[in-house]
């Protein structure tokens, strides 16, 4: 690809874009190119709408009776379902509750107790850092589970591994593993994976296939809102089996009876705990279905059309910067991020985002740029590197104010 | 007290109301008496405005910067401080986080990690379900762990009990727990004492003293709307030595450094665990500010002449129904509802609400009146017993509609 792209090239494609419609759908902050989906999406108008509604009419008029008038306990299955069609799951094999870390405890705890005599979690040494806080979490709390991290995964499973647990996309490099193929090594040594889907789902098509377990984040690609609820996906075979420690009397069989004794609810609503949110449950419900009426597969083409146009303008243009590209160029082993790395990474991220792009950095070095196509036209990826490009041509980066606190690093 | 009361006495105890003026600060649902405050309280304007900025403004405009450019991530903590206030408290040992479940099953897992060889939880036989529940799921998850239900608390404390479990308040008589004897007995016995205020803070003054821990929930008394987040107390002097299981990456010393490992923050932040939800944090914080500026001792007061009132009423007006009252009349003694037992409960509960009437009904027989001194006038209190009067009176709890089906029993 040789040609010199032009703003009027990016318009051309935005014009072009079947998704171009959703543009308008979400709130979009004045002047800001936002890069950063894949930490916070953007707050859709539906969404909006349905939580004041939630607010003023369900809360503010119904009260108490809105628990069954307005189907707020229901609220964790319907967004569990819509979350299902994200995620190559049965509607229900998910249910939406609590937060992703919180998850996480539950179903490594039940994939512990399925298979007795095994002690060991696996997991990467890279995963996103809760992930592994909260196995050692309960590896601490039982005192005999051992937490083994690896960079091989594959050569890591051994006879002992009781769960596998790994995230589907590197948060850093937006690497995207090999989901059947890991799980499938998973189950040929006779453990269970549980699968973090905070960056992919919402943003590629996920197929979950064989894998026992999955969780992941409701305010990334899922426009949830900050704090969103997340969500725990445990395959049908293991329903009538799996127990989580976390007994709430949501998760009970019976809650409004009040029995004595805690006694399973059947499936996937076990895995609930206590009361959710309704407004955060209401903002994820609204928001979920922005992505169901695109589909999947529409979002995929435009984010990987959209990463290649950001790496190509960046080559372009940028080159004398020294950006080392930490994601794969190929479209089948990456998220919906690209990772570049560069010793000023804090400095630079800073001074875009001082000029209104909105990027964000993971130390100590890396700037991760977000593609979200319901929320991100090509021109503003345009107007971006434009952005970059001046930021260092003109050396902004180097104001005091920009410069790494020793507290960040 | 034989003075017949009329609604004109009502209303003149509404015209000296000091707390009066609050009545109009909620959102008043058309035409109901709302007497189930102590399930779900109102709607604070304020929490609904407050709402609406951080939905459109905070996450529509801000979106990621928000997180410290609106404060997103004090949240927890300053929402905690406010909840301290009302519960005899410091501010920097209560945070605001995850449901009552959950932070019950971090608060017991942390008294049995700070009472090594003693493996006994502690609690009554007829405390809130989802109380009983964690526990179990504890117990289960660790195996060696007995959950002792008990009916006499006190004979119960032997030197095998690590953490005794109590409710401030029965969720059904709404009989007031002694919290300082029971907490010396639990001492006395080398036991932590966990309580449960869920049914006492916002209603009454708490005063935690010498208590170990404490949890509740946001969304009755403290009106922070349906699922609102719960909070945990732990006294400042366990601060440097409880863990808790629930590791996630908000409770980490560091949580934007992405460590390898976890380490917990110092003091009650490591009591958190995954992201919160801002949108219910938010309504939670603004819902506080008007507790703490009505005061505590103003809104015992009066609940206890509403409650004082109402319990006159029924016994005026209603004799003939041949309701139990199975709340203590001791002022001393009980927390802010009546409980009232009958045999057509059920159908009584149901005719009321059918007529706009709003208690709460738990099975199998227990019709519950919950008085919220900011947003319950006292002719609400007049107008709601001439509705069960008036039920009685021409049979309308007779109708089909009101019978209890089978499933609810």
């Amino acid at each position: 690809m040789t040609k010199t792209l032009s703003r009027e090239d990016c318009a051309a494609l935005d014009a072009a874009d079947p998704l171009a419609p959703f543009l308008p759908r979400f709130r979009r902050p004045r002047g800001a190119l936002y890069f950063d989906g894949n930490s916070l999406g953007m707050l859709p108008w539906a969404a909006s709408r349905r939580v004041v509604e939630a607010l003023e009419k369900e809360w503010g008029e119904g009260l108490i009776e809105s628990w069954t008038e307005a189907g707020w306990i229901q609220l964790p299955e319907r967004v569990g379902a819509k979350i299902a069609r994200l995620i190559g799951a049965e509607a229900d094999e998910v249910i939406a509750t609590d937060s992703t870390s919180i998850n996480l405890f539950k179903l490594l705890a039940a994939g512990l107790k399925l298979r007795p005599g095994r002690r060991v979690i696996l997991t990467e040494a890279g995963n996103f850092p809760t992930d592994i806080y909260m196995a050692e979490g309960l590896a601490q709390l039982l005192g005999d589970v051992e937490v083994r991290l690896a960079e091989d995964i594959r050569a890591a499973i051994t006879y002992d591994v009781a769960v596998v647990a790994l995230s589907h996309v590197d948060y850093r490099s937006s690497a995207l593993a090999d989901m059947a193929d890991l799980t499938a090594a998973a189950h040929a040594k006779g453990a269970l994976i549980l699968w973090d889907l905070s960056h992919s789902a919402g943003a590629l098509p996920v197929a979950l296939g064989e894998a026992d377990f999955a969780v992941g984040c409701g305010y990334k690609f899922l426009n949830g809102g900050p704090g969103a609820p997340a969500y725990a996906f445990v395959a049908k075979r293991w329903h009538h089996q799996f127990v989580q420690p976390l007994a709430g009397w949501m998760g009970h069989a019976a809650p409004f009876e009040f029995e004595a004794h805690y006694r399973p609810a059947p499936g996937i609503k076990r895995a609930l705990s206590g009361t959710p949110s309704v407004l955060a449950m209401t903002a994820l419900d609204a928001a979920l279905d922005l992505l169901l009426e695109a589909g999947m597969e529409r979002i995929r083409l435009k984010a990987q059309a959209q990463m290649d146009l950001f790496a190509r303008l960046v080559e372009q243009r940028c080159a004398e910067i020294g950006l080392e590209l930490l994601t794969p160029r190929d479209h089948a082993v990456r998220g919906s991020h690209l990772a570049y790395r560069h010793p000023q990474g804090y400095a630079l991220t800073q001074a875009l985002r001082a000029r209104r792009v909105v990027p964000d950095f993971r130390a100590p070095d890396i700037i991760r740029f977000g593609f979200t196509p319901l929320t991100l036209a090509y021109v503003e990826i345009w107007d971006a590197v434009e952005q970059l490009a001046t930021i260092w041509r003109e050396e902004l980066w180097r104001e005091p104010r920009f410069a790494m606190k020793a507290a960040v690093t």
